[in-house]
C-alpha cells in the first residue's frame, strides 16, 4: 500500500422504514459502490430510528473517526424529518432559517404553498453549506465533514452527482474476484498462507448458494494493481489444486 | 401503549463485502421482518468490517443497550472469519475448542477432510449455547443476548428459524399504510396536528419515487389495533382534504 493514510468515510440511514422491514434499502449499496469508484473506503454503516438522541449520537461517533459522513433520511417537511435539528444538535450549533434555502424553495413553491410545514425544510444548522437539489430544490447540507441528504434515492443520487466535486479520495483500490464451486474448508489453508505472504493485499472470502450449488466468491483487493493481479493468478492455482475451476467474476470497471 | 417496556433489538452486519460495494445485504432485511413479526423492535443495525477491534466496539455497544444483539457473518474457516474470536474478546472470556461443535463436525466431515481450517469453525467462546445449523452443520452461537449467524442468507435464514423459539417479543406492532400521490408539503400540517392528537400512535411519511411521479405512504404503528384503525381512516379524510385519492397499500400480515 502507499505511504498515504487511506480516505475513509461513514454512512448513517436515518428512518423507522428500513428498520421496521417495511423497506429494503437502497441508498448503502449505491453510496459504497460511488464511494468506492471515487477511493474513498466506507469503514462503517447504520441504520438508525428517527430520534435525535440516536441521530447526534451516531453522527458524532462517525465524524470523529472518519474523514466524511454522509448522512441519508429526514430532512423533509413532515413532523417526523428530525435530521437538520439532530445535526445542529450534534454540532452545538443553532438551527436558522437559511436565506439561500429560502430562495429556492420561493423560486419552487407558489406563496400560498410555501407553508409552514415547506418553511422548515429552509431551517439549517449555522455555518452549514447548501447542497443542490436538481430534482425537488429543497437542499440537503453540508457541515465541516458530514454531508446531509434526503432518503429518497433518486433525490439522494441525484445530489451526490453534484457533490462529487467537493470529495477527494486516496488511492482507488483495485480488486479481482474469482469464484468456486468448491467450499471455503477445501481452501482455507492455502488461502491464509497467501494472505500471510502479500500481507500488501486483502483477501476476503465469500460463500455463496447459486441455485442450491455452494461456491465461493475469494476477492483481492489492493492500490497496487499489479500486485492484485499476481495473486488473483496464484487464487486460481489454489482454487484448481482443490481440484475445482476458477471462474473469473472480476466487475467490469474493478478490474485492475 | 402498553405499560410494558418493549422488547429492541440490534443488528450487526460483519464484513467487507458490502462496505465495499461488492454485494447488497440481504440479511437486514430479513431480520427486521422476522424481528418485527415476533413483537421486537429493531433500533439499529449496523455494517462493520471484518475488524476484531471494530466487532468488539459494536457488539459491547449495542449489548448492553438493546434485549437481544444479532450479528451476521465471519463465522467460517477462512483466515477472514474472526468473528468467533471477536466475541470472545468483546465478553472477555477464552475461545475454546468446543466438543458439542467438534462432534458436529465430525458426524459432517471425513476425517482426512476436516482440517486445521473447519476444525476453526469449533472454536467457540466460553460459555456460548450452539446454534443448530440445519444446512451445513457448522453452528452459531449464543452468549448472553448476542446470537451469532453467520452470513450466507439461506443458511442463517435456516438458523434464525430454528431460533425462534428461544426469541420473547413484547407486544406486536400493528401497522396501517395509506399511499398517495400528493407531496409530503401538502399534508405534513394536518400529520402533524394528527400525531399531536394521538400520542399512543406512531406516525411515519416515506415519500417515493413510482415511475416518475412522486408520491408519500404514510404509515400508523402502534400496539393497539383500534387505535391504529382510528389514525389510518383520519389519514386517509386527510389525503383527501389535500386533493388525492388514498391507496391502501398495508402489507397483509401487517394488517390491524
Amino acid at each position: 500500500m502507499s505511504g498515504r493514510e487511506p480516505v475513509t468515510a461513514a454512512v448513517i440511514l436515518i428512518g423507522n422504514e428500513v428498520l421496521s422491514g417495511r423497506t429494503r434499502d437502497a441508498n448503502l449499496g449505491y453510496l459504497a459502490a460511488e464511494l468506492d469508484v471515487l477511493g474513498i473506503r466506507l469503514k462503517e454503516a447504520r441504520v438508525i430510528a428517527d430520534d435525535v438522541a440516536a441521530i447526534v449520537e451516531a453522527v458524532n461517533a462517525c465524524r470523529s473517526r472518519y474523514d466524511y459522513v454522509f448522512t441519508t433520511g429526514g430532512i423533509g417537511p413532515t413532523h417526523d424529518d428530525i435530521t437538520a435539528a439532530a445535526i445542529a444538535a450534534a454540532f452545538a450549533v443553532p438551527l436558522c432559517r437559511d436565506a439561500r434555502a429560502l430562495a429556492l424553495l420561493r423560486r419552487q413553491y407558489a406563496p400560498q404553498d410555501l407553508n409552514t410545514a415547506r418553511l422548515k425544510m429552509a431551517d439549517i444548522p449555522e455555518g452549514a453549506t447548501l447542497i443542490d437539489n436538481p430534482v425537488s430544490k429543497a437542499p440537503g447540507f453540508q457541515i465541516e465533514n458530514v454531508y446531509v441528504l434526503p432518503g429518497v434515492p433518486a433525490i439522494m443520487q441525484a445530489m451526490f452527482e453534484g457533490l462529487r466535486q467537493r470529495l477527494v479520495g486516496g488511492a482507488r483500490l483495485h480488486s479481482r474476484t474469482i469464484s468456486a464451486f468448491t467450499t471455503e474448508g477445501s481452501v482455507a489453508g492455502a488461502l491464509a498462507e497467501l494472505q500471510a505472504r502479500h500481507p500488501v493485499v486483502e483477501i476476503g472470502s465469500y460463500p455463496f448458494a447459486r441455485g442450491g450449488r455452494l461456491g465461493v466468491s475469494l476477492v483481492v483487493r489492493g492500490t497496487d494493481p499489479a500486485a492484485v493481479e499476481r495473486v488473483a493468478e496464484e487464487i486460481g492455482a489454489l482454487v484448481r489444486d482443490a481440484g475445482a475451476e476458477p471462474m473469473d467474476e472480476t466487475i467490469g470497471r474493478d478490474a485492475g
